[in-house]
């Protein structure tokens, strides 16, 4: 059974304000629902269609279509608590920190692939998405169980860090050709303007991924790809 | 003006059936359009809402909408031609070959991804996505200008291949620990079942991205972002 009330909860939750307001965001998926729900996450509800726990609404596929935000609903959704405590950050690991970054895809990527490298957060300026809206939830395939954003002043962070500042560009450094060091903070920019510019002064290493293509420069890489290729080169 | 005729025949350009049927397919936005109109590709009519040409329609805004696959029509549509001539594959570059990718995104991540590394032809078996579909096209970024597509049997084809054929696994051999040939054949299986089982026996070599992650195992690396960290390990 589906209440009025939570399908009202529910659907206000696809918005940035009313999810920090609440406290409160939503996955969908057998995996990601199963993932967070054995992580250090708190769950306030879970809305399920085959009814498997006693703690579960059991909801009719209908009920569950009304307040799915996917086009085709899983079996089950879950609202989640925001851990009020951000974790602390890693400072010997590799700390990827992403500037105005706006597509929820590519967020939800570079949470995957931190999981992959065992990186356990990336540093987000404010204006960047955040990391509950339910599109980053879900292309993070789980992987935002284990691997937290922290949202803070981009400039101030860069400003004060004791660890190296690498920043990707075009047309500097190759990769291939300077020293990653391990615990780099490796900056980002947003997907169609790189990184911004009150920033520059903060980098100490401008780099670049070399493109290979002789006949004509395509013109940019996914960010996501960039930073796999990146953190394949840190880790390798 | 848009004619009515015009209409229908773009709205069934979604469907892979009539693409193939009238050997047309659609590119929207100023950077897509534009990379295709500088290509060998042959445009059949470009719609446009702020007239620059006069070999284009000049449309309204309204009719822009009616015509557009994206939620947020760009100023310019193009209908362009699916050349006939399959392009002749460089057996002397790399070779990435996709085994049953259905995600459009996926797809067009890979060929935006060639298109950096200087590849100029993905080998798609029969059942992978359409290259031509609306949300490849847009995923490219203007890649698919310079980057085709040769769909195939693929089991046919590896056992013919004079080139080494790698395949992409989990828990295989590192990828950094083995010699990765650059006139190899690259072999990324399907999103959630990866390589058909079929394939298996023609995999000369069976490699792994590593998992840099002590705490727990995540169980797979976004296929866009394995082939950016394995073609950058072929080129570096």
């Amino acid at each position: 059974m589906l209440s009025n009330n939570q399908q009202k909860k529910i659907s206000k939750l696809v918005y940035k304000k009313y999810r920090l307001k609440m406290g409160l965001f939503v996955a969908e998926g057998e995996k990601v629902v199963n993932e967070l729900l054995n992580s250090d996450y708190d769950y306030e509800s879970i809305f399920s269609t085959n009814k498997t726990n006693e703690n579960f609404f059991n909801l009719s596929i209908d009920e569950m279509n009304k307040i799915s935000f996917l086009k085709t609903p899983s079996s089950i959704l879950g609202v989640f608590k925001i851990p009020k405590n951000t974790s602390k950050i890693d400072f010997k690991n590799t700390i990827i920190a992403v500037d105005s970054v706006k597509d929820p895809g590519n967020l939800g990527a570079i949470i995957r692939l931190c999981d992959w490298f065992g990186i356990k957060n990336i540093i987000c300026s404010r204006d960047s998405v955040e990391c509950y809206n339910p599109k980053v939830i879900q292309s993070t395939m789980g992987s935002i169980a284990r691997v937290s954003c922290v949202y803070l002043d981009l400039l101030t962070f860069l400003k004060k860090s004791k660890n190296k500042v690498y920043g990707t560009f075009l047309n500097e450094k190759s990769i291939y050709k300077c020293s990653l060091e391990k615990s780099g903070v490796y900056v980002f920019g947003n997907e169609s303007k790189g990184i911004s510019n009150s920033i520059h002064k903060y980098i100490d290493e401008k780099i670049s991924i070399p493109y290979f293509n002789q006949r004509n420069k395509p013109d940019s890489l996914n960010i996501a790809n960039a930073s796999a290729i990146i953190l394949s080169e840190i880790f390798r």
